[in-house]
């Protein structure tokens, strides 16, 4: 193993420390083989115009990496046993095919800056990914809300009922919950919109690195300035990203309890398709609605990778330490479970069936004992007075028509007056900026891999007008964009 | 104790179960007070101006409001034992001074949401204080860079000595790691800038309570539209603010950690001041920099905390819990941890002083190895030849002027670049825009404390462009303000 | 404030950091008096009992350490501002009474070894007290299940209705689980039973510290004996205490799960007594258990402290570091909500009243499919196609006679058989060993504290077998006393 | 897919659920096959016993059982794609195998109490071998100070220098963190020695199981009485094992930060072989060792596990829920983390070479200022004023003879007094005790699988007298065995 190490001095390396160092990497880094063949292919076409490759080196590598980028496109890139990390595949791969030339994208560059920048891009694709999955599953929530405005449901506090709610209401919170979301993932994305390559080891190298090139051929906003300040914020960024998701998975955990709750035989409020739904070894009659339950499961371990992350870092000394490795699982993982828990949530949004009937008789009159003493209040009575005056009596008034009930309850946001329109206008305001970072990225990475990228970019440091990604500011005095937008 | 309840309906309550609901909530609410009083304020201003309060109720009601906010303004609100909360003790002061109609002030809501409110309030002093207080830091640290700009310093990795570094990068890349640290203190902002009073038990009520005119005179940027999805917000915008600070933590633990390795006997490349640090009570010789040992634990404590926050409000159903509860003091806890520990680190910033003499005799051959190994690849030697090479060899090339190292490594934020300039204009940048959410904010409630608030806005049902706050959206299908700006 | 402090060579002390490093400690260390007390009253036996504190001196020490003793028994101990911390606060006020000799006491100790000292102490009379409140809750719970033990009631998988339980089972299986705690706890216990003193600031003194007479004054099991793992077990001990506590709050936040359930009004099979229910600020309906929902999320509090307390600890040197110092907060915190939350679910297992009707009601024929299955299987049928029959058919058999079905579950543990008279003895076993560790430790205290301690202590360097302490072990050699028994 | 299912009643399961459900389910459940096929052959045995399997049926089961056990010995066992679990697919290959009789080994069992069964046999054989490697690298530890007992070595606190301390106090002290640790193993051994079967979905069923005979066969302790109290502890008990390890990773965190901290250029107090250290890919020079970064940030992950399982599991209700499965990863994780954690530890205790020179220059007078406040207080100065003079003063004296030194610490544990006869005696009884647990597993396991058991067996519910395994307490109301012996 130790023949194929980017370090190796010849001496021998420790069977047991090699496994132990090595974990699970190879799985993960064939996540990130996309990834890191892009910002190869940003990081030659930078050196060939600083001069350090010549054009025929660049053209070379630049085939080899195009020619593994779509192997790696369709899946055909795994780690070798032996080989250390993507990087060091990656790095053996180009030598294989266009000799020594392939060792020279390595020139300025070390794996430390390399991995933070796949890691960059992974989240730059992934982040619009899963926001546009928010959004999906906001929508159909939405929709549910709007095929139930007026459907009536007991709304429930301490888990004891309390006031009167509407499954529009209910639905409708869960979809802006998600929108809530959106504005840390963006600042999620704000923060991984950062070039750090060029930081090497996290001192810089002596060679003329053009930073502001890579950031623009790959599309990033701004350069991630100080070099030691990009080196130190490996790991701190992806957390950053999983504290994101962690929010997502609260409020998806929330929509699952209630669900949960809501189809028990007790409640069956609502029912959930057979489908999304599977049984037991031992009871025939079991309908479980598993996948919520692992849903709810799942927050916390989303919960719980977040904080591993950050308790990982804490206290680490500036410079790479090795320990950042341990925070690339988490990150990949957490991503991986929020984008399914987003889907699985959406099946039930779509899926599951309100029962009318059962809601209306669940509206029971203690729902409205508030009613009752704001009407005494209306009257005349102090509130107090007429709240302990409801307490001591009947505990409540009879329901009267739901429909009317609800409609009487017209603040903003309240049931009788939803907003659905609104809600949908934002879910597609916000599709739109996602849409739009992710389209700026694609288009990037479309010009880099494509002809164009390699034209322009070469005339890039003297004139970028003429840039197809001038629109990417690049003056690293530039503030940060601004996310939510 | 129960006499004093909201909720007494006459019967007794166990005292065991009081005092353990009760749990440091008595302490925790007096910080609350002067929230909550704002809150009541425009909560009554906007009953008056719907009706439901008659001018003698609203002039005898906000007198009394800005009597209380005057005694808590100067520290003078605790409360009583035996009242539950803040909210129970304010009405009950109101009662004692205006008579019935002192209770009048809690129609249309419940405790929910006026505690709901009170933390947003909160959150929206607290983070403009914050990301303040972290660029103070950033700027000491910025001045630092600035005066040690090219004092060499050993670069490490994996705690060994790696590259060449400056006293400069080091102390520039902590001071830019606090400016991304504003994003995510941004992303909080926005989500904490949303009002959600008039959500009452989060189903609403049947009041026609005008819910954007609260968000005005409270300087909200818009008002938290669905009334299930602010209740449901309960605990998860905390938590989303305690993530941010758990970001700034751990870059003040990473300076925390610097400093203390840079200032045992072994480095002695810093020196602190004696006033920061402390001694043994068994060691007379002991200089101990035990406030900085505290800053990487409390990283610790305040990740933790976050982590509390989520991991109690993950899987909880719709409406309120009492679990809400639980998330109020890990919130205002971390808030102080934060911004103590910004204090101390900027201390630091300013008081340590560089050993230059010291920090050059550590700048030894091996720093340079990377340099000799580029210096045979500029000279045509494949790069990983080279780096055999010189593996094999001494292991690095002499110093020689480390000055001018320094100054060979000229790409954007290497330490012969650092951009103290733009790192400068950034600080302001934030700086700028902070104080302005800090403005706003301080701006809307001197209007709504003094009589202009009361003038304008009973007019404002019908006409906003004479309001001193039209300059806040209110409009709730607007996107949220952008963060980072 | 400097002025006060152990450490105090004359220089100023930086107030933002003195008040950074007091942070919450006054309050904390007030509840390590007594501890610290009894710790230097063990010291000072044995520095007389060496030789460096003449009889004299020992007669005051022991005179004033005695009368602090009796202030801090009734609460009369609280720290003074500018009072570091107890242990500073004892050594000034026993200088105070009785002049130089007062600072004696502190030879040959560190605050560091004091600090572990007190903890200890501290946890040993924590841990038993919590053992026997658990088996208190466990021993109603116990009744509980006597007394509905042929009470037929559902039992869920997956929230959903699965099999035929009864209130017996359920209530017992609350009772066995704190039962299986105790093991956790005696570990707890087991490591807390170390003799810490001695070892000051982790690497001994110079003087011949008779350690296994502090240990044999103060009842320890044993000496915890190499010097540097008794420092380098700060906080370590303390977090293996807390952990236990999770395990403890687990069960009991289950606990308050199915009894929030159950006394929903969709399932009604309990009824929580009024006195233990508090209500709602606006609906006067409301009758809340907010107490079982405090316990629900204080149980992730406790995970969360011990989570906390190790990521504080992990990757810290050697040796004291001041990090240790965030570590009591959550110790002492996690003890009261752990000793508080035992006692509210004690009232709830003693309050409930389960309701018959509603429970048998709810057993409808979806909980016998599988004895229905079984019943064809038991036929003849092979299992898989006997299930898929029943599935396919009307989903159960009619419930017929719940209670002799009940008796029909005849395996040890099933509904049909609790074995509850097994339970009870597990109760008192338990019962028995700790009380036997908590006797164990009043009564070393006791004769500490009265002249026996002093008369027998004084020989027992030469001869132990009239000791009064000594059936406790103190050989070092001695393996771990036995948890669990 | 979902024909495989043991619960297909013939619908459609989404494919997404199925997906979402599976998880990373056959990876780990690969790992659980041995474990379930011993569990399987001691159900079958007691089905026979009970009469619910007749002979041919026992035969061709048992038959087909061995086999599989003996495929799944030498690592051929994986799940086949669509197989949802490991019981499913024993299922499966029972049925192809000897037919109809296959199914019937899941008669009166549910997967619920099987994989209950599994995780604890696992943990039984883990938790074992566990402490055996933590005793290795305690002894590879005691060896390291036995080697250098009198080599002196600053000792540190707050990272400053403080005392003199040695290299055999220092090694010593990390190897009796260790046997702490086995406290803590032994106490979830204890809790993991229960066994679960027979509790089914956890309301047990109507069948005869005779559960005191499946414990006898599988070696366990005791029935884990209470039906429902078993299918509770589901991923509890396997939290309370990762609590265990993570003191254990605790420990090892920090004997990783001090190597690293003595390895570099700045302390050079030890050497690492280099056979143990990895390189960089840009510094020829570097030599890292990345194993023990790995082993610090590992400790972060195994606290993080075991917290993400306890709060996965708080406020589920009674009865199994699918969450449970989210307890699995993390349980089987930890323990291979912390498993080749203890062997990289040991590379390191075995591998490190003290460097006594560096070691000896190290110990400034600094490190003996305590030493001259003794010297003072002895000769009548008291203790406060004699620290301020030397304080003031030079802040020390002349090292002098370091042996002599660490010779006149002679406390119990203190450098001069290490006591290692007696830690090499606790490591030898630790370890016999553990050898003890191990070997009783095994034995039970022989005889299940091989004929003994099979004759045994069948009698034992008549008489035990003539039981191989008779000295298993299997009595339920039996008290836990003491963990640490």
């Amino acid at each position: 193993m130790t023949a194929t190490t980017l370090w190796s001095k010849g001496g021998a390396h420790d069977p047991t420390i090699a496994r132990y160092e090595a974990g699970r990497n190879a799985a993960l880094d064939a996540l990130l083989a996309r990834h890191d063949l892009w910002g190869s292919l940003a990081h030659a076409r930078m050196l060939r115009a600083i001069g350090w490759l010549t054009a025929g080196e660049w053209r070379a590598l630049a085939g080899a990496l195009r020619a593994l980028l779509a192997e790696a496109e369709v899946g055909n890139f795994a780690l070798a046993p032996g080989e250390e990390d993507v990087h060091s595949a990656i790095e053996h791969r180009l030598v294989e095919r266009v000799g020594p030339a392939g060792s020279k994208v390595h020139l300025g560059r070390s794996r430390n800056d390399q991995v933070l920048l796949a890691l960059r891009l992974y989240a730059r694709e992934a982040l619009p990914a899963m926001a546009l999955a928010a959004l999906d599953t906001a929508a159909a929530l939405a929709d549910l809300a709007a095929r139930h405005e007026w459907t009536p449901m007991p709304g429930y506090t301490h888990m004891q009922r309390a006031m009167l709610s509407s499954v529009g209401l209910w639905a409708a919170a869960h979809a802006e919950a998600l929108l809530d979301d959106c504005v840390a993932l963006a600042a999620a994305h704000t923060l991984s919109d950062q070039m750090p390559l060029g930081s090497a080891a996290a001192y810089g190298v002596p060679l003329p690195l053009d930073r502001e090139l890579v950031a623009r051929l790959l599309g990033f906003a701004r350069v991630h300035t100080n070099v030691l300040a990009a080196g130190n914020a490996r790991g701190k960024i992806e957390a950053a990203t999983v504290q994101a998701l962690a929010l997502v998975m609260l409020d998806l955990s929330k929509f699952a309890q209630d669900v949960l709750l809501f189809t028990t035989s007790e409640y069956a409020f609502l029912q959930a398709p057979a489908e999304l739904c599977d049984g037991s070894s031992i009871m025939p009659q079991k309908r479980n609605l598993s996948a919520l339950e692992l849903v709810r499961a799942r927050a916390q371990t989303v919960i719980a990778l977040q904080g591993q992350m950050l308790s990982t870092l804490a206290g680490l000394p500036s410079g790479y330490n090795m320990d950042y490795q341990e925070t690339k699982a988490p990150f990949l993982e957490a991503l991986a479970l929020c984008r399914d828990s987003l889907e699985v949530a959406r099946l039930f949004a779509v899926g599951i069936e309100p029962q009318p009937d059962r809601l209306a008789a669940a509206c029971t009159p203690e729902l409205f004992a508030t009613d009752a003493a704001y009407g005494l209040a209306r009257a005349g009575t102090p509130f107090r007075e007429a709240y302990r005056t409801v307490a001591q009596g009947a505990g409540g008034e009879a329901a009267g028509d739901l429909g009317q009930r609800l409609r009487a309850r017209t603040s903003t946001g309240a049931p009788g007056n939803l907003g659905l329109p609104t809600l949908a206008r934002r879910i597609a305001h916000e599709r739109t900026a996602w849409e739009a970072r992710r389209a700026h990225l694609a288009s990037a990475l479309r010009q880099l891999v494509s002809d164009q990228a390699e034209r322009s970019s070469v005339s890039s440091t003297t004139s970028s007008s003429a840039s197809p990604a001038a629109e990417a500011p690049h003056d690293p005095s530039q503030p940060f964009a601004a996310p939510g937008i």
